[in-house]
């Protein structure tokens, strides 16, 4: 039986339940929408860990030990443990076994195929390894979704707006109306899916993308790649982008775990994962709560 | 050195070429163009296979002890070994070890994200494993793609118009002119790589389809899921799919892989890829040679 208990997460036989209000109660306690990617590279991190028996381990359990009351999602790039082989998905697994268990995890996949395929994929990530969420790539469509939102308590993160350079390629594609494939994606999926199990993608680098995109989905939480490494602005997000509940989730990798490449990386990240932290507190403050 | 051989595959220190023309010549030789799809799953495969050590690797064995001889191509679909955690990866390297050198691998992994992480991709699929190629989504456009074609003697195989139901969500997305999304990536995405490196998914539910593409891309291999179990038809494919180096690698997957679920599974396989390589060859005498 699962008991239900509004604004707060909710355990029910040791399962944690992570909706909407949920998450923006984990990010009311912490003063933070951080999420902090754990994307972890042999020849970047720091030179005395490769003596461990499981470096990658070892350095994201670092960096979570030092910045767990500062972030309310970590999200592991699965492309950085696939590139290792099969050690390289023990580290994975280690590392959201290690995750508190009230924190948000996110396994960026970037996933998508056939119906029968996505479940597969889906198994993977939410049943073999017990992510709460995966970014999906929505080229193939619906049947390519529906298989990861069948799952209960657990996400979907579309790739809306990405924040690369080639995301103009076909993202920004417009019909005749003026509407962009991204606007397209935004729109239609919302009959897949609830602002409860199916958030976006929203590349950073301008504040009035982020405003467009948040007119088009005003409940769902967006996935906000592109701060520091990739250039993005945080005020401009959060002026944007910010909903009742928040609604942000913004993410830094390469700003936060390799802040320092010396035996200090970790306290230098959660140095970094502060000063984001007091930020998004102050807008919070002016543009939330 | 790379010794040139125009016409057929050739090796320098060990490493086979599979260019556009060693395909064809592969092609040509097996009088086919078919692609097995191994995706084995353990509810599915025989009952006796399950005692033995690795009963994935034993059943993809003996699917490709019974088949090379008529498939240019295999295409293990990775959700299938991701789904069973590291035993997986390690069931799909034994696969790929035991694949004939001159026989083309395609990782189906339907990857692609920003640059640097698609490189940790690519080097997954071409380093670690050594596959031909992979398939690639193009929703985050060039420099998600462009990373797997800077691997020399590697290809992209990159989905513009797939075979699914949900194919019809975004992939026919219209601008003003009439042009679709998909033919956009289709004509766009020829500036980045080669008909040497670079191929695309075109699903084969209908003839026209088919047509439009080869307009689009006349010297692009195609390859062609959805024959068979996801009910596309041959003859079409070939009337309108070839050009002068065949251009089509048509897969089938459970139609062929469990076409008996008893002790006899390998032959069986035998038996429909039998059946789809006479087709083929005589599509090859009426549409190719």
């Amino acid at each position: 039986m699962v008991v239900k208990c509004h604004g707060f997460f909710y355990f029910c036989q040791n399962v944690m339940i992570m909706d909407k209000q949920a998450l923006f109660q984990q990010i009311k306690t912490k003063s933070s929408f951080l999420c902090i990617g754990l994307d972890p590279a042999m020849d970047k991190i720091p030179e005395h860990l490769h003596q461990e028996a499981d470096p990658i381990f070892a350095f994201n359990k670092a960096i979570i030990d030092q910045t767990a009351d500062l972030a309310v999602a970590y999200k592991p790039n699965i492309a950085f443990y696939e590139a290792l082989g099969p050690k390289g998905w023990e580290s994975l697994q280690k590392t959201l076994d290690y995750i508190p268990k009230d924190i948000f995890t996110i396994a960026d996949a970037k996933r998508g195929d056939i119906g029968n395929t996505s479940k597969l994929y889906a198994k993977a990530f939410f049943e073999q390894m017990d992510f709460d969420s995966i970014t999906v790539a929505p080229y193939m469509g619906e049947d390519s979704v529906r298989p990861f939102l069948e799952f209960q308590n657990k996400w979907v993160i579309l790739l809306a707006l990405t924040s690369n350079e080639g995301s103009g390629d076909f993202q920004q594609f417009q019909n005749a109306e003026g509407r962009t494939l991204y606007q397209e994606v935004l729109t239609k999926s919302q009959r897949w899916g609830t602002a409860d199990n199916l958030m976006y993608v929203i590349g950073a680098t301008r504040g009035e993308k982020i405003e467009e995109a948040r007119k088009l989905a005003p409940g769902h939480f967006f996935l906000v790649p592109g701060v520091g490494a990739q250039g993005g602005r945080l005020e401009e997000v959060a002026r944007y982008g910010m909903n009742q509940t928040c609604g942000l989730l913004v993410n830094s990798s390469r700003g936060i775990i390799y802040a320092s490449s010396g035996k200090d990386f970790a306290q230098a990240a959660q140095k970094e994962a502060i000063k984001l932290q007091e930020e998004m507190q102050d807008y919070l403050n002016k543009y939330c709560f």
